[in-house]
């Protein structure tokens, strides 16, 4: 991976009717973008879920490959009917809907000659001029094409895959983060932690977040920057808060 | 909830940097849609999830108001400096952000008046001519302005709401959905799919899911129809399917 000291931005796309339904909870976005953060130091700015439906994939994948340094998309890749991820890419971006040789060798070799069938060949088939994202679990493999990554909608799949994009990401500024929690409520401390941010705005972003935990109720704050020392400072200012206004702190 | 006898749908934008980042797991898109599509007969057709950024609300919410029937914001109507969903949305809507005075009363009634402090009067705020949303768990309450309703992002205060806004909503046609599961792989059975959707394209949608269960895989194919007499005619033709590729149904 490439180093860079510059801030470097995602977006997530969801391609799929089972989790707009509201049948399947998505569990992709938190770890993709935990993922992205941790190991890359890239921030997703924006998600969205869309349909199975070939317009609606191509002009939000447009729009989105446009607007964001990359975007994941997840799902849609197997091979049935209402698999139309890759076919869709090709379109947006004007390019073949072609087999792929290496992908093709790849299931050939796993499901064997004899049982590589229409549907499994399907798999093969991406935007010509794309790299693959190999897939240790179960062979299908992702795709990326221009600034795009391609995975499969199965959490367990998509997570054995996602270091094999490491590679092809160039990496940004980490963003750190930490958590102070307070046994308060928000509104006893809006105004002071108003303050601390508009003092801080520039550097750290601070977010507030009420809890419920064994039956008492707190407020997480939440300090994220690009610099630690700028982290230290806010840090201290919000135990400072928490003086002044006797609140039992749980730990940072 | 009045009646009406045609496809109704809705979008869903999430509002908050917890859960672009993957610090905080969504549970709200998942409640939300099953909750529209089985009591009120209405579609979630898209979810954005954006940061805490006044001019990415204003532009998100203003293209969605206009491409769905209806809109559901969560998250950013509480009292601290990040909450800032009712304020954008007014400039959206070029309204005033303004005390709304039956919240007022509802949120002083509830605090006491010697505990209504600025950050409890906050959540009193909201744009002009907004129809309130009752909370029977924390007394703060939502919003309806135009087509768009505002929820908070906890999700046991959102759960507790929703069954408030059924009145304002016009209900659309329910969407029926009926499950089958095979034990086989979706590339076994894509061909055969693929003429199954092909054939009741017009009034029924297949979806084909893997799974993993007790050790075995399957999938689950799910068919979704406004019409239950023809989601009986897709049901025929999977049985029909399994017993030709002799696979094992789980259940219907």
């Amino acid at each position: 991976m490439k180093k860079k000291n510059k801030k470097v931005n995602a977006a997530i796309l969801i391609i799929g009717n089972e989790i707009l339904s509201g049948r399947t909870q998505d569990k992709n976005v938190a770890f993709i973008s935990n993922w992205l953060n941790l190991k890359c130091g890239i921030s997703v700015n924006e998600v969205r879920i869309i349909p199975d439906k070939e317009k609606t994939i191509i002009n939000n994948l447009l729009e989105m490959s446009k607007n964001f340094n990359y975007v994941f998309t997840t799902g849609g890749i197997g091979p049935t009917h209402d698999d139309i991820t890759a076919s869709s890419i090709s379109k947006a971006f004007k390019v073949k809907y072609e087999i792929h040789k290496e992908a093709f060798e790849i299931l050939e070799n796993y499901y064997g000659k004899s049982k590589f069938n229409d549907g499994r060949k399907k798999m093969a088939k991406m935007p010509r001029g794309s790299k693959l994202i190999y897939n240790p679990s179960s062979a299908a493999p992702g795709f990326i094409i221009k600034n795009v990554f391609s995975l499969p909608g199965v959490p367990s799949i998509l997570n054995s895959m996602i270091e094999n994009c490491k590679n092809f990401l160039v990496k940004g500024l980490k963003v750190h983060s930490k958590t102070l929690n307070l046994f308060t409520v928000e509104s006893n401390i809006s105004k002071m932690l108003t303050a601390i941010q508009n003092k801080h705005m520039k550097f750290v972003d601070i977010g507030s977040y009420p809890f419920f935990r064994l039956g008492k109720v707190g407020v997480s704050i939440v300090t994220r920057s690009t610099s630690k020392k700028k982290l230290q400072d806010v840090k201290k200012d919000l135990h400072q808060l928490a003086k002044l206004k006797k609140i039992k702190v749980l730990k940072i």
